[in-house]
């Protein structure tokens, strides 16, 4: 039967002020009008009913997923993040021992997909073709700009319409080589969604990563902290590409926001009361009414929560992580 | 006996959003901890006990400046602004019933000055003359840049020590004209604070701006909007003055704020919980436990309040009045 696993561990740093470690990115509603983590189950329930989901999260954010997704059957808090690979692998357990002919989809909670639709066809297309054959599909994302920040996988010898055996993977290249990629054709973003059955991961796992495999039985924290990339996908032989030719966007930070929201006359983005002076192409996100005024400004990030406002230059958005990281050492 | 008048009508739009129609600049603790009104008292305390000092200032503002001045007798709340020459001439007329022979120093509410002890030195020889001679003193501070915001006074023959005679007034002169006052030597800032004896006042209104001095017995809306500069002092033959050898700051925007307050290693002037990346040169102004966060930013006012939050480039500081103009259209 068809399962999904939706992985929900992220701490968000940089969504601050608006995430903190008990509500993330992905349990925050960034871009619609539901969380990012309502709109990943949403997606996925023309392919999977409710009651075959499980999403990963850790224990201080379980309790929030539960409020949020009434229903969810299965939810696995981690002790401990250890990134991807030990939270698919601990998944995949899960399912095989309650559905040993599972077939599923593993998706992040926390990237925005426009065309629902498409996404659905796209991976109910895999789903049927991981029931039938023993491989592992990764969705590649059709490239719309020469990103950097994302990891490429490149597609060989077509299997099916719209699927095609993986050549290599590439970590986030430098511009010159991201640019090459895009041109190409042939290079994807590898997007961290996956289709395959229970049994072609349960034999990835043991034959690449079996210390990972064996080891989420035992003393998570102990685990190697390893992606699922570097663990298996990598590694590899039978890995297969599906054509992932829908929009996708990993709201990286808060700079992602414009992409989403309609701009004003002077390209300001604003959600909640807003009153500009010579104000140009900033995002403003307040709650409901705390006003946010600004004069003379431009291509900044404005985000008002009760306890803590950020100031940030559009370009430097990735840096609030560095804030987030010196909050403890300065007890704020 | 000597009186004085502390004129604190002023709306404080500069000073949004810490300052609102009913808490304006006066009443806010912007460069000291406290109040500037308080801070006024203050300084004239050495010179006129409480029981003789009256402050001017509207209906709204009444309430605060009782709770700010335990002890204060005397209130003149207009019920609408009128610009300076109204203000003043109704309080002139409030003390020369109760005092026929009073001298007073007539002082702005909203500024600040460090050097308490010369100040008073300065005001009180004004006191002293002024109350010998029918002369109309302003003080004229020495300037210390070539400020195009403020009016000039040219010193002509010397009284006494410390006292020349007004030669001419020169509004808010272009920066040229102000670089060569400030060469001169001869030419000083119109601060707005000035000493007269109750009757040099009387005669001085009577005789230059006789309406406003008769309609601010009638209907107080009705009397000319007009500064006492242009009503009386511009008018008069018996200018005179004073050396206002002190540090002087009208506050006149956010971007004054530093010029008062220790600046960190990257520049930051900060009130409240701040933590910055690649930040310099900015002013932050929070409350008591509200976090401002920055990344990326250089020479920003950022504030505060628990209702609105202002980011202002600081060399647009003055604007934050057009900002201030529009709320109201916009209903926030």
């Amino acid at each position: 039967m068809n399962w999904a696993v939706i992985m929900a561990g992220g701490v968000g740093e940089r969504f601050w002020p608006l995430s903190r470690r008990k509500q993330p990115k992905q349990l925050q509603a960034i871009v619609t009008k539901r969380t990012m983590i309502q709109e990943a189950v949403a997606r996925l329930k023309p392919l999977v009913p409710l009651s075959r989901m499980v999403v990963v999260t850790n224990r201080e954010q379980a309790p929030a997923v539960r409020r949020q997704l009434p229903g969810l059957k299965h939810i696995l808090a981690e002790p401990v993040g250890r990134n991807t690979a030990p939270c698919i692998a601990w998944a995949v357990q899960y399912i095989a021992q309650r559905d040993p002919q599972a077939v599923m989809a593993v998706v992040p909670s926390d990237s925005h997909i426009e065309d629902a639709k498409r996404y659905a066809q796209v991976v109910g297309a895999a789903l049927e073709l991981a029931g039938k054959e023993n491989i592992l599909i990764t969705v590649g994302i059709q490239p719309s700009r020469p990103a950097t920040g994302y990891g490429y996988v490149q597609t060989g010898k077509q299997l099916a319409p719209g699927f095609w055996r993986a050549k290599r993977f590439v970590e986030k290249p430098d511009l010159a080589t991201a640019k090459k990629f895009v041109a190409s054709g042939d290079y994807r973003w590898n997007a961290g969604m996956f289709v395959w059955s229970a049994a072609a991961a349960t034999e990835a796992f043991q034959q690449h990563a079996p210390g990972v495999w064996q080891g989420v039985q035992g003393d998570y924290a102990a685990v190697e902290k390893i992606s699922v990339d570097y663990a298996i996908m990598e590694k590899a032989g039978n890995v297969v590409v599906a054509s992932g030719d829908f929009d996708w966007d990993d709201v990286g930070d808060w700079s992602a926001i414009e992409r989403h929201f309609a701009k004003d006359a002077a390209g300001n983005v604003a959600r909640g009361p807003f009153l500009g002076v010579d104000t140009t192409n900033c995002i403003l996100m307040g709650d409901g009414k705390h006003l946010i005024g600004t004069v003379g400004v431009s291509d900044l990030v404005i985000v008002h929560t009760p306890d803590a406002t950020l100031v940030c230059r559009k370009a430097d958005a990735q840096k609030v992580r560095e804030l987030v990281k010196q909050l403890p050492k300065r007890n704020l």
